[in-house]
């Protein structure tokens, strides 16, 4: 849906059978074979993904508790992606707070809760947690899983490719609604912003341009301010995650995998 | 995938979306919002099936039994829509044996298993019937199927639109490979032939080509060879339904739901 043509540093589902259908010289379009090929294997992905669940030999109570949070997770990272092509589509508002509320919206349900929030609620239902412990997850996971997506989006425009996996600056020719781009928008002078706007979403925009954006981003202090929300977002929470009564080694394990969200180059 | 602009009379996800899109004004290209949108929501569908699935209150035994029916059935139709995308893509064999083997290969795992044996499969498992009874009931479904999909495509060439739901020609259009044009192909003169190979595929097809196309493959007999092998698959199961040992009023029912899917205008 975001049209990149890797992902993870390989080429993407759709982009692979696509040049499938090129090399072989197959009748027809490649690119729609490409995607069908893709939309298929999600399908059995999600298939795939719910028979690794039913298989699990859980405890009624267990099961029916995890059953809930993995139905949730999976209902609302559709959500949070529609959301997410949504807020692509829609004229910005030129109200910045508005287009960082949308763009967190996104955050949380595309992100946030699938990426951290629902999954620490998983492991803690799996383990038979209590309804307080579970709830514990929840409190750090949303801001973690916040401050995760930052990062992101973060390193979608200044990431290395090499240890990212993504081409540089896709997220500035897909014109990513970020949180980043939307403060850089409120923050920048007229013609910064201008340059800005007309850039974004820009398929065509050479490495170069893509190197103006980095340093028109940086200079209208939106990156520092981003830094400063992940900090704002995972220090508390962190610092919850310490503090909190939970069993070692799991605790400390944690803590680790928690600072790896927001602490990365990749 | 097939990109046909309606479904059962009404605008397909895609169509809907993408005209939501231009009609809003919203940013970007409107068919790839609509792709992704109709995407999101194939995916909500798959899991809204777990969902019911799961929320039957099933005997451990007999939940055991359907979920690998439920299973089996979601799988093999995404197997089979990839078997009929690739088959679309692949050259013509030039052999009419082997390219209506793919055909009805496709048929077989995307229609006939799908839409009747495994859902009749699937009922005999709710139902508690023993292994003799959900055999049966495959050997019943599978040829039923087969010539549930066979009616299917004559009347994506043949049906009318307004009882069919689906605009007049567009399995032409589209270039499908199915049973009746792989007889086609096998029994036209080299004109006829080359008219057809020609056609086939081309998106721009007016009605009056459409017309002409339908003459052309009812006078190469490929038509009457449909519905003779109709016949053919749909006679002995139904006769073997209407003999089989199963308990009223079920077993009339299903003979008419079986006559209805190989008999019908829409």
């Amino acid at each position: 849906m975001d049209d990149s043509d890797t992902r993870r540093g390989r080429a993407a589902a759709h982009r692979s059978f696509a040049d499938l259908h090129l090399s072989q010289g197959w009748a027809g379009p490649a690119e729609p074979f490409g995607h069908s090929v893709a939309i298929l294997l999600g399908d059995l992905a999600l298939i795939a993904s719910e028979r690794v669940f039913d298989s699990a030999r859980l405890a009624p109570r267990v099961r029916s508790a995890t059953r809930e949070v993995f139905d949730r997770m999976r209902t609302e990272v559709i959500a949070g992606q529609y959301l997410d092509v949504l807020t692509q589509a829609l004229p910005w508002d030129h109200s910045a707070a508005s287009d960082e509320d949308r763009a967190r919206a996104v955050i949380r349900y595309k992100s946030a809760r699938y990426s951290v929030e629902h999954p620490l609620a998983l492991g803690a239902a799996l383990a038979a947690a209590d309804d307080d412990a579970v709830a514990a997850c929840r409190v750090i996971g949303l801001p973690l899983g916040e401050a995760f997506q930052l990062r992101d989006d973060l390193l979608g425009v200044f990431g290395d490719p090499a240890t990212t996996g993504k081409p540089a600056g896709d997220d500035l020719r897909q014109g990513k609604r970020t949180v980043l781009v939307s403060r850089a928008l409120s923050l920048a002078d007229g013609q910064d912003r201008a340059r800005l706007t007309q850039a974004l979403g820009r398929r065509d925009l050479t490495d170069d341009d893509v190197a103006r954006l980095r340093s028109l981003l940086d200079r209208t202090g939106a990156v520092a301010q981003v830094e400063h929300l992940i900090d704002t977002l995972a220090g508390p929470a962190l610092q919850a995650l310490s503090d909190a009564d939970l069993a070692e080694p799991g605790r400390s394990m944690l803590v680790r995998l928690g600072r790896a969200a927001v602490d990365r180059r990749a």
